[in-house]
């Protein structure tokens, strides 16, 4: 394939959700076309205490960066507006995708659902099941993923990529900003 | 003092931000005496991607954790009502806090602002200053502890024991459900 010539970027999306985290992994090429890497879902157990829980979801977390080193980490944009006691779970758990990336010195992005729904469909009110088709249709997957939280996540990537890369340094470079670049410098630096 | 001579419970209070993050650690007796043992602010900077702002609080409660050994983490409960922007910040922050307690095997518990003003003043509406003035009175400060957050998170931990020290079994042997005994345990084991 002429795309894996290109540099590609890999991106992780998260899906946050404390029964159920989506996690998915693309790499992108600059011409848009993309490549799974890993699609999944970290699960924690609903009666266990809400601080070990976010233990799990992290130690999921940090084992799909360890396998999979990705150059980006997605993870979609919690609004206060839904159900208060599911949204309060769904924020921590995003605070704890957004640690996972710091610690590891990824930089970091969120994406509303609009956005992301606009950027694999074209249209930023497309239903769940269209937004599982692109997906299916651009990483030539035979089924559409599931369930709908890891179908949720490979869209977060795909959608992190395709905006990254319309700036005008293309995807590769322009992944960071230069608060990210000089952050990301000196996490890695004070973990050495 | 006789209270010294009673098993107590020391518990580290948070109130989440990620601006300021107040945190502050007493030990608390059997008859309800107090004792400060740390107070302080973690604070991050407002101009830093939010990922290296969550790694950077969780690497100052870390601290606090190491360095004082809290046999139990209280955390102001976070609600969605307020202003949307802060409010997702400080539910990131919530979770970190969470978190950190989780990844220590310790036991977490969160309160809310009426608990702990009901705890502290024996009034649920009472204002921020008699909040301080009382924190200042149980642990014989010779000033209100400053800032607000600092004193906020002097009251969650003042407020945790002093619930839990009301059950049966004393705040000694109450500290943890059995659910958190059993998940604590896992929690230690796991990183032996």
């Amino acid at each position: 394939m002429a795309s894996s010539r290109v540099p590609s970027l890999r991106v992780l999306g998260v899906d946050p959700g404390l029964t159920r985290c989506g996690v998915g992994v693309v790499d992108v090429a600059a011409d848009r076309s993309a490549r799974l890497v890993y699609v999944g879902v970290i699960r924690t157990e609903a009666d266990a205490p809400i601080e070990f829980r976010l233990a799990a979801l992290a130690a999921g977390l940090r084992d799909v960066v360890r396998a999979h080193d990705p150059a980006a980490v997605a993870v979609e944009r919690v609004f206060a507006q839904h159900n208060r006691q599911t949204v309060m779970g769904t924020a921590q758990a995003s605070g704890i995708a957004l640690l996972v990336a710091g610690e590891a010195g990824i930089p970091a992005a969120t994406h509303t659902p609009t956005e992301v729904k606009a950027a694999v469909t074209g249209y930023g009110a497309a239903d769940k099941r269209q937004v599982q088709t692109m997906v299916a249709r651009v990483l030539r997957l035979d089924a559409l993923p599931q369930p709908a939280d890891a179908a949720d996540a490979l869209a977060l990537a795909l959608c992190h990529a395709w905006r990254r890369g319309s700036s005008a340094a293309g995807p590769a470079a322009g992944a960071l900003t230069p608060a990210q670049q000089r952050w990301a410098d000196a996490e890695r630096l004070a973990r050495r």
